[in-house]
């Protein structure tokens, strides 16, 4: 029997182009017959090890116009609802660390919850009400989960996780990372990044 | 008699993406029935009027292995050869004006082996004797084509090119723009550019 490839999903839910990855990655990848490993993780640590204080997207003005006419245009695409928030980027601490706390079999449902209150509906995610209304919408104990994504045990998790990032070389979200460790960034690059888990080289050398 | 689409193809020799996206523009467009504008211009004087001294690519130090990385598997892909120059990014003053003094119809042989020398050769296009020796062998006057490049007509229209690419909110290369003046910005937009020069809205409201 042959192992089953896998890839893995770093995701930042402050990050616009992660909404419409998300909400495809996990079926593209059923297609090729790659396993989906979530990973939830914070840029703000990465940007800030790189001496930048924010978004790219807030520090150029004119790529920060672009993408969310860029944005809009590939949800109209895929078919997706989209609104741009008021608040940009927004603090996503809560619902990185709520994600961690969930097993990776329940961790698409409830990240595609909180990119498509996000970036669908346009809503504000970083506070404890939005959290709570995602997840009791989606029959969690929320009580429950919150408390326990407020503890060490899962504080100390999400700064593991952005610890594997850096050591991946990421930078952005979405990226992709097969299990030989090639990196690929950006929502436009996920079929690439499938290609690449099932074998593909394009005659390149490794 | 409907108008045949245009597309207009903003490029900066010194972008690498730039590349792949050269070598395929027209033909991916006339396979859609679409006329490819060639436009030449700098990045350079749109980045100093931003506030950033060189190319995002250098600013930010992962970003840009990740891109050499990513560059490297696109040409595989398209099968492009692919060779990183030692020096990036380029001086591109002398071929952007060069490019400038050639009509439409001789702008994308001039531009595709430019940007082959660059990044499938690996060399450096910035001085005189490179360029020369592109004209040459493709079998133009090349010192008609230079003291032309030379002069303040010429100059003139780069910066004016410039300006146009700056009032498209242009700020990376390649960039694309519609005729009625939707901007898609990388080599990965390419085929939406080209939906939408084809009237392709997925249902967004203009």
């Amino acid at each position: 029997m042959t192992q089953t490839p896998t890839i893995e999903f770093w995701h930042e839910f402050a990050s616009t182009y992660s909404y419409p990855a998300a909400m495809r990655v996990e079926r593209a990848a059923r297609a090729r017959g790659v396993e989906v490993l979530w990973r939830p993780f914070l840029l703000g640590p990465i940007f800030k090890a790189q001496g930048f204080s924010t978004s790219p997207f807030v520090v150029n003005e004119l790529k920060g116009a672009n993408m969310w006419r860029d944005v809009a245009r590939i949800c109209a695409r895929d078919g997706l609802r989209f609104k741009r928030p008021a608040i940009f980027p927004q603090n996503s601490l809560l619902a990185a660390r709520v994600e961690l706390c969930l097993p990776q079999d329940q961790r698409g449902a409830f990240a595609r919850a909180a990119y498509a209150l996000e970036y669908g509906e346009g809503a504000d995610i970083s506070g404890r009400e939005a959290v709570e209304a995602l997840l009791r919408r989606n029959g969690r104990d929320a009580d429950a989960l919150l408390a326990r994504a407020g503890g060490e045990e899962i504080k100390a998790a999400l700064r593991e996780a952005g610890e594997r990032a850096a050591a991946h070389g990421i930078f952005g979200s979405p990226s992709f990372v097969t299990q030989d460790g090639e990196l690929f960034w950006g929502n436009d690059r996920l079929d690439a990044a499938l290609d690449w888990a099932c074998g593909v080289r394009w005659g390149l050398e490794a």
